[in-house]
């Protein structure tokens, strides 16, 4: 049984916000953080921030190296750790050139969703694949309220959404992405 | 079958620091945030905040005041509806006297830690637990490098510690909460 090398992508842009209009949020420093931490636990082969702002991506490298190299690095080894996954991109499609020069072949696009809908894949189907497949696959994680239809469209597959115990589906990406990893690829 | 009400704490105090000294540490946003949509994402009946800084409690209760009442509850309505559950308390005690108080029994107290060592209940015992029995639970999280060995010795049960793929177990305290709340309520 082979195992697909995995990738995550937390996409700044295109994402909606809450009154359904397109925008760029801002990258924060907690997600980085987060998603690195989770990444490492479930050995992820790779964590993208995507910005098309300038700005925020060198502030987020700036971030990055003071954790991998600077005093960070000494002082919190487990972060260091962590954080050597992550890299900052521009978009979906310089994430998607990353992964292929990472893995060889250009990842399956899996988009997520907190809005249920028709032809979703289930967690327990992704797993199967993931763990049976040898073909890479990115995993693609909006901010904001969530991927826009165009990034849902280009994807290969959708993933069902994470359903709690009622209708209340406002989970922080961060959480998202936890049970998302424990759900693919935690062992049981 | 009737189902246990659970209610989760998050202990600021007493929590040991990287060095193994025990330390009060700061609350933060992010971390009462991510409870409070966790939790209402899996219909747990009520999140502690607890620490011994009176001034941190009051930061909190400020900050939650905003978002239940103030300007924030009519700007985010989901907001709003996930803070409704979080409460501050002082400590594991005054915890354990809410739940009391909101459930009518005295709860069976669950520890969390990222370290395992024997007599630990598997996430399945503990599942199958909550959907049998009527008795309240309190899961204990703690934040900083865990519970003091005293937290864990006074609890009824210690939950075992998520695995990921390797030895890296380093999950920031609101990853692990919703990879903790989705394996024992989550819909399979």
């Amino acid at each position: 049984m082979t195992s697909a090398p995995l990738y995550v992508v937390l996409l700044h842009h295109p994402v909606y916000d809450k009154h359904g209009d397109v925008v760029a949020t801002a990258v924060t420093n907690m997600d980085v953080h987060d998603l690195a931490r989770i990444g490492k636990t479930y050995g992820v082969n790779g964590v993208y921030i995507a910005t098309p702002v300038r700005a925020l991506r060198l502030l987020a490298e700036k971030i990055l190296e003071h954790w991998r190299s600077g005093f960070g690095a000494e002082y919190n080894e487990t972060r260091r750790e962590a954080l050597a996954l992550v890299h900052t991109v521009v978009d979906l499609d310089a994430a998607i050139l990353e992964v292929e020069r990472s893995a060889g072949d250009r990842p399956v696009l899996v988009a997520t969703s907190a809005r249920d809908a028709n032809e979703r894949i289930s967690f327990a189907g992704l797993r199967s694949r993931l763990a049976t497949s040898g073909a890479p696959h990115l995993l693609i994680l909006g901010t904001g309220w969530g991927l826009t239809k165009e990034i849902l469209e280009r994807a290969d597959l959708i993933l069902e959404p994470i359903r709690g115990v009622a209708d209340y589906n406002h989970l922080p990406v961060r959480a998202a992405a936890a049970i998302m990893l424990d759900r693919l690829l935690g062992s049981v």
